[in-house]
């Protein structure tokens, strides 16, 4: 593969070193594949197979993968869901589910609907990665070299950090979240402008529902920040690749806020915005230690001039992504995969969505019920970050030291809170994961905060 | 953590700078641990959790992660099993297990038992990654920088090639595997020579059985390359890791092939040597697509003075290792975690291996038919290279290029191969992975080849 689209594109200009390197070398998948079609006899799976009577009691005629009779209690499923590879990227009608899944989602939210003509044809056909992590360590090694910049909100998942710096050894520009209840995207924009000054590309991370906040921009907001992105596009001319960290979208509890991911809005914004849809089986279908992540790329129209250019850049996009796929876990889990294909199928989905409405609804009580309470701690020494969904909320302290503060809740007060200090971001306050309280001790534990608090005055 | 004790090692020496820079944050994991024990309420845990009446129909009281009521029918096994995170270096009873496991198979092979004493007390507890190439790709990001070497045999495993060279920057140190039919323990000294002219360490990785060639060392030649590689390490006192792929352990079908892996044999051997055991559930519990990869480290006695430091130094490499797989996957897949603590299980061990035996007997007899076969090709133009387990065997070809013969397999006899050609390390071959053909079919197989041959005369 000469990669002659893709190097016409934004994305191969914001491709790190890594990124312009990796691929999938043509080599034992061709042949195998060719094998499977061509071949009577075939020497090429690297993979353990017989006739399954002859190594399991009461086996089969059938030829399939070898594995162990005693793995057989724990599954209601047939082996081959259990045992064999997937490929490299995935299952393809799991993949093909997925994007589907992606499509539909974006007609949840009736003010932003996208022509699904549109998304069907300029969506690459979503890759899976062993869990959310993954594709963002994915995306993030694609695109970032040594030294160079990611931009990200000062309140933010800490494993953003562990990626970034501590394992590629890029830097985070960090810009302040809020401003006065609501997005600062001045700091954002001047963040952004700062980047512009040494680098020939934007690398941005939204995660909304945001951990630790819960934040999700309302619609006016919404509107705002993806102008403010693409006027930076339009300005600029220069890449902005945005990777839309959608681990906790579907769960938004306020009707202001927008349903659905801002990749939505991304998606044909402008040539030089590259969207990077990156969604978890973890919390949307809760299936937390299963470990499947999707990654959807949505390609602008304007890259491309023929359909015949436009599967080509999808062909050139899927090869460079598995290379990089290959190079660290080889593939994904293939049981969860199937059972990914399972709940979104169109007999499923309404069952899926219908059973998942329940724990929504039963964490939008828990959202209501623990901001309520803690609107009633009249004290200048703290206050709540604007929050609309996902699974926590953040309280920020004043003048308490926040460690301490957990110290103090957990030794004396036996609740356990997650501190969060980051003076030279300007953060001390603490997060609250209101997905694993019981309702009926929310009062209890917001009056124990409330009794800790004044033990300060 | 300051990682006192692991700065005093030759670990801290051969650390990329990756490796020195890497490590779990104190953060979320302290503190939800502490609430664990400490409080009565906690709100630290990032995943919904509910009373499982409240969100699945007939559910019981029981407070488990919330999960969906269509997953159930794919299992029979607890939901529990199926949905949480696993920690992040995997499940502390399946861990033990697997370092159990990695004991237990030191006492196979009769030649060199180890102490079971030190291996209980030197041996790290085991690490698991998303499969055997996470665990490589990992040793490889902590031991390698962008430009340094790794030492690996001219005939290796594609995608190490993925992994060194293309993603990390690294470049591959290459040795002439095979000399007359035994290894070629002097290119392999040379390259180790050759390695320690410009840098301060050698990171060297022993794939055996091996992929493509299935060879195993016979007891002799492992003598000598144990002799080499302790030589090496007395003679230079510098690090040598070595990281043992043992991805097809247990497949060893000749009778003077060794049973276990080399790396008993490097445990304890000098002090400067650092044997890492690479373990998959792929191939050894025949589970390819569970994506589960183990990694075990010997450390040597003299690297630390106290039980006390011992400990500390088993803390710091499980802080280190575990900070690489937070920041690129989080943690593996947990079903298969609990599987193979099942299959290992006192219990069930027995019949594991019993059940295993079925399929290493029909692999042997593959293995020795298809040897028989291709020995009764009389040609110049082919040579087999010494093999002795494992999945698969190399056939060389003279003067016949690889691709052009395995296409015209494909096309005109319709049999599949997977052909290498890397000319400038002097390969031109095919690989046949017997493990996926019918015994049937091998006369056949082999007898289309002879035909392709006669082609070429």
């Amino acid at each position: 593969m000469e990669f002659e689209t893709i190097k016409n594109t934004p994305i191969y200009k914001a491709f790190s070193e890594v990124g312009k390197k990796i691929f999938l070398p043509r080599s034992i998948f061709y042949w195998a594949e060719r094998a499977k079609k061509e071949a009577e006899i075939s020497g090429t799976i690297g993979a353990a197979f017989g006739f399954e009577k002859d190594f399991i009691e009461a086996g089969g005629y059938r030829w399939v993968p070898c594995y162990l009779q005693n793995i057989k209690h724990f599954f209601n499923t047939d082996i081959t869901n259990v045992v064999p590879y997937a490929s490299i990227p995935g299952l393809t009608d799991s993949r093909k589910r997925w994007k589907d899944w992606v499509i539909k989602k974006s007609q949840l939210d009736d003010n932003k609907k996208k022509s699904l003509k549109d998304l069907e044809k300029y969506l690459t056909l979503t890759l899976f990665t062993p869990g959310i992590t993954h594709g963002i360590f994915t995306c993030c090694s694609m695109f970032l070299n040594q030294s160079e910049y990611i931009i990200l909100p000062n309140k933010r998942w800490g494993n953003y950090d562990n990626i970034v710096e501590k394992n590629i050894g890029a830097k985070i520009k960090s810009f302040n979240y809020f401003s006065r209840d609501s997005i600062d995207l001045k700091s954002l924009e001047k963040a952004m402008q700062d980047v512009l000054k040494i680098e020939e590309k934007i690398i941005l991370i939204l995660n909304i529902p945001n951990n630790p906040t819960g934040y999700i921009p309302t619609r006016k907001e919404a509107i705002d920040l993806i102008n403010l992105l693409k006027n930076m596009a339009e300005q600029n001319k220069k890449p902005l690749v945005i990777l839309c960290d959608d681990a906790y979208e579907g769960y938004t509890f306020d009707k202001d806020a927008i349903k659905t991911s801002l990749f939505y809005d991304l998606f044909q914004l402008d040539e030089n915005i590259i969207p990077i849809k990156l969604d978890g089986i973890t919390k949307e279908l809760l299936m937390y230690g299963g470990r499947i992540g999707a990654l959807t790329i949505g390609i602008h129209k304007n890259w491309i001039k023929t359909d015949l250019e436009l599967e080509q850049l999808k062909n050139e996009i899927e090869n460079k992504f598995s290379g990089f796929i290959r190079s660290t876990v080889s593939n994904s889990n293939i049981l969860y995969q199937t059972i990914l294909n399972s709940l979104l199928s169109s007999q499923e989905i309404e069952k899926t969505l219908q059973y998942r409405k329940k724990v929504e609804k039963m964490l939008e009580k828990r959202y209501i019920l623990l901001n309520q309470e803690l609107n009633t701690i009249k004290s200048d020494g703290i206050s709540i970050d604007p929050n609309r969904g996902g699974f926590f909320l953040f309280v920020n302290l004043k003048s308490i030291k926040a460690t301490d503060f957990a110290d103090l809740l957990l030794k004396k007060y036996k609740i356990g809170v997650i501190p969060i200090e980051k003076t030279h971001e300007g953060i001390n306050g603490f997060r609250i994961a209101y997905s694993s309280i019981d309702i009926r001790k929310i009062p209890e534990f917001v009056s124990r905060i409330k009794k800790a608090m004044s033990e300060y005055k």
